[in-house]
């Protein structure tokens, strides 16, 4: 697959970059510069030599990804998403977009007024609202995706479409060591993306990067080692 | 340790109270009335006969209790949490109120404005100016936890005062098969609430009882068997 890929020099963007293209996807790296496409896919293609890195302006990414993966910071929602509207119409959007500020006492999930959402995959989804927006891969240990660890995770996936989700599910096996599972609609997207800010709580309360794991599912696929 | 269980009917504030009172803590079952505290204790005490369950009025309850646990349907804070806001002051008050409607898709985590406070504990929190208020529990599964399974899960605690979430970290050890970590500020207690949302979406989609748990922290307790 086309996986189209903003924000891939972040940890995140970046870890599932490199775990996809690994898998044997096809990863347009998407920013606003030419130039800044050419130089996070040059990173890239630093982190693993036998990966396909195309770089390409935002648009264009947009035009060419069957898929398309939003890591962008939130501040940059409103202006990164709308010119790319039309391109991602009927295409699967994944968003790994988290809206967190930091207090004294750790980080803290933002809520709707402050995002001007129900959350940040609402906001995309309302700034291109012919995409399958799908919320995944916010909460995955960012270090040890990048290694390309077996992480012993589980990724929950919410969105509205049901094939949507299937989808994603499907595309989390390129990444070793997870599995996906079925968390329903888009609506809880604000809960996955807030998960991210306890997770950090954790991570600097006891060191190491957490990985969130769920058991007890009679039907669930098994996580692969 | 007296422990008063507002709600200690419904699935989740029952199987505290049972594990809890295995534990050796003395539970005081808060109730509107004496007559339905009386038969609340009574059903208690067939789950566990050695168990201490005494049965009291809501004041009468919170004056009683070193510590509370607040398990009621979260329309119902607004009535309940008042009158007993004095008795409450200075104590840890664990909110395990979720805020959740369901929907053709599933359920969904209510979010601010409908919950009319950033999240249900701190709605308790306002009404309750002067307690401890405490976020955990929420996630754990009902049924495994009324029947005293060992559950594999970790309990994650939030709260505004860390010697606070400490004690409920300590508390927690009464519950076979946990751990407690503390996950930070209060602020995100609606992502800890919500989370119960994506649980039930994953029972109703995989069968059985989902438990959480965070793998990859370096100095973390060990979860006990």
């Amino acid at each position: 697959m086309k996986i189209a890929i903003f924000g891939g020099t972040g940890d995140l963007g970046r870890g599932l970059a490199i775990n996809f293209a690994a898998a044997g996807h096809e990863i347009v790296v998407g920013s606003r510069s030419q130039e800044r496409a050419d130089q996070a896919a040059a990173t890239l293609r630093e982190a693993l030599p036998e990966g396909t890195f195309t770089p390409r302006e935002n648009v264009a990414a947009a035009q060419e990804g069957d898929l398309a993966v939003v890591s962008i910071p939130w501040e940059g929602i409103e202006s990164t998403i709308p010119p790319m509207a039309d391109a991602l119409a009927g295409k699967i959007v994944v968003s790994v977009v988290n809206a967190l500020r930091f207090g004294k006492n750790g980080a803290i999930a933002e809520q709707g007024d402050a995002i001007g959402a129900a959350s940040c995959a609402h906001k995309i989804q309302d700034l291109a609202p012919e995409a399958k927006v799908v919320v995944a891969y916010n909460n995955l240990p960012a270090a040890g995706l990048q290694a390309r660890h077996s992480l012993g995770a589980d990724v929950l996936v919410c969105g509205k479409s049901k094939a949507a989700r299937e989808e994603v599910i499907e595309l989390t096996s390129a990444i070793p060591g997870t599995r996906a599972l079925d968390a329903g609609p888009l609506a809880n997207a604000l809960i996955l993306e807030g998960m991210t800010a306890l997770i950090i709580n954790l991570n600097r309360r006891y060191g190491g990067e957490a990985s969130v794991s769920i058991s007890g599912l009679e039907s669930a696929p098994e996580r692969p080692v």
